[in-house]
């Protein structure tokens, strides 16, 4: 019998995991949810029910795992205590800061329900922190560094288009190679927030809008860029369109430790992702992580958990004979 | 209480366990325990006794965790499920192929003991067979590389040195740099040994040996060096102690593969290791499996583990809390 996965939320990140249920052949997609009307949402996976969201808790025996697709802001931190009082939940909440609390209300409702909760899962938060983790706890002393990019900023992006004269823009985070150079070769610098990432922009103008206005008011926008050197490129609605409508991302994390009697010695252990679709990546993590909340589950745990709590071989489709055989 | 810590066999990763302990704030070195006479070892902490191996039983209510630091031709299989009958244990057998029963071993003596057991720690296996994991069960549509180096390989150092004629040779394994491009640039190729690795030799030649005879005789040894574009270097004995004393190492795991609906949206994993000291830095990793191995065994669990089963978070120091609120 296969895992049967809901969707709950059908934007990028909900089509991602519908991608990523094909490529596991112990799952198969349940039902998508959705707060729009139904019969105005076309799936890709044939002859499987989109819902209305409110008919989610009909579904309870019939989907093992519901994976939360919705947005950190203000969906996730509603939903994933709400739906772990029904489901087991995956979701990929990742406002930072607010995961402790994020957490807590999960944990709380899912002890509450019996059910099984991982939050924030993805790459970052997600496989990023795992490698921060392990590489923490592999190297006591040393430093962390991670880079995002190249890759287009959602956030950034719709901090731009919220500018006056701007009609559509995009935003790539770069790191700065000559930053990520220097931790490469362990020295370990201490690096300013201009000296890692530079950000590019690509600005669609309203008609009659004044370039060098639009440009003085992102690059000093505070928060979003005046911390950093940025680049503003303005071109036409057909270049966007042509050259930026993909969501590509990725980064680096590193640690650069000591070891020996005196900490003489030294080593660099880098982890880093090329990513030509963030959504599709992020999903594809998200959905061996439901693996794991089945299994769980299955095995009467319950509560929140996030990726520091989870076995790697949970994840795994394979045994762990199999694992051992292949990939130890 | 401070985790205490049992060191068996004395050599370079003996020494190497016993530095990362002095990293670990919440360990302490209880003993080491050698194969040869107590009173010609020389330990770095001051004040903990050096004990033959003989006496090791006597310590089973002394020690939480103890460290085998054998080597996997010999010491290791029958090491590890001995001592799993006394203590919790970790080692780092390494031998990919023979795993398996190794693993049946130390779990059927481990179960018997009620004493918790993990093998093959380390960076590979270990840290790297964990990226080749985690990758395979985001990326189940993809392939793997892994590429070793730039860096020492005693195995094949020590195949020099059979070599009638050398008086001592180092031998490095190189990764080849177009071909981890590749790779990197998702290109998927399909990569024959010789494509992947080179190898340079570092020769001290026996007076009076014959230099072209010594020097096909390595290139055309099977196994170790026939399938590879190698490099002879003959140098003098005291070049290879200034310049090649060091063990350092290091590698690549890579994972190129595929998402989307028709598998048209491409990404790369890349984890990597730069390492002035092989055995320092296997020895932290051994140090960090300590801690889970304790923390198991306190839980009441026993048998034999692999780094596949523990979760990410029995190897830090810090509390669930402490991590979700800084690494996550």
């Amino acid at each position: 019998m296969k895992i049967r996965i809901g969707i709950l939320g059908y934007g990028n990140l909900g089509r991602g995991v519908e991608c990523a249920i094909k490529q596991n052949p112990d799952m198969e997609l349940a039902a998508v949810f959705t707060r729009r009307d139904p019969k105005t949402v076309s799936i890709l996976t044939p002859g499987v029910p989109v819902c209305l969201v409110s008919e989610a808790e009909k579904w309870t025996d019939k989907i093992d795992v519901m994976i939360l697709c919705g947005g950190s802001a203000t969906d996730l931190p509603v939903q994933t205590p709400a739906y772990a009082k029904l489901f087991n939940v995956v979701d990929s909440f990742d406002t930072h800061a607010h995961i402790p609390e994020h957490f807590a209300r999960v944990d709380a409702a899912a002890k509450e329900s019996g059910k099984l909760g991982i939050i924030s899962v993805g790459w970052d938060p997600g496989l990023f922190s795992l490698n921060r983790m392990y590489a923490n706890a592999v190297l006591p002393d040393g430093k962390d560094y991670t880079f995002w990019g190249k890759g287009v900023s959602q956030g950034h992006s719709d901090a731009i288009r919220r500018v006056e004269g701007v009609k559509d823009a995009k935003q790539y985070t770069i790191p700065v190679e000559s930053a990520l150079e220097a931790v490469r070769g362990g020295q370990a610098p201490d690096l300013t927030t201009r000296e890692k990432h530079t950000r590019e922009c690509f600005v669609v103008l309203e008609e009659g809008a004044d370039a060098a206005k639009v440009e003085a008011a992102i690059k000093t926008m505070p928060d979003y860029f005046a911390d950093y050197d940025t680049t503003v490129h303005f071109i036409s609605e057909e270049e966007l369109k042509r050259d930026h409508s993909g969501i590509p991302h990725g980064g680096f994390v590193l640690r650069s430790g000591h070891t020996g009697w005196d900490g003489q010695t030294k080593h660099v252990i880098e982890y880093s992702l090329k990513l030509e679709s963030n959504p599709e990546f992020t999903s594809s993590v998200i959905v061996a992580y439901a693996r794991a909340a089945y299994r769980l589950a299955k095995e009467g745990q319950s509560g929140c958990r996030t990726v520091f709590d989870i076995a790697p071989a949970y994840l795994s489709a394979l045994s762990g004979e199999e694992l051992r055989k292949t990939m130890l």
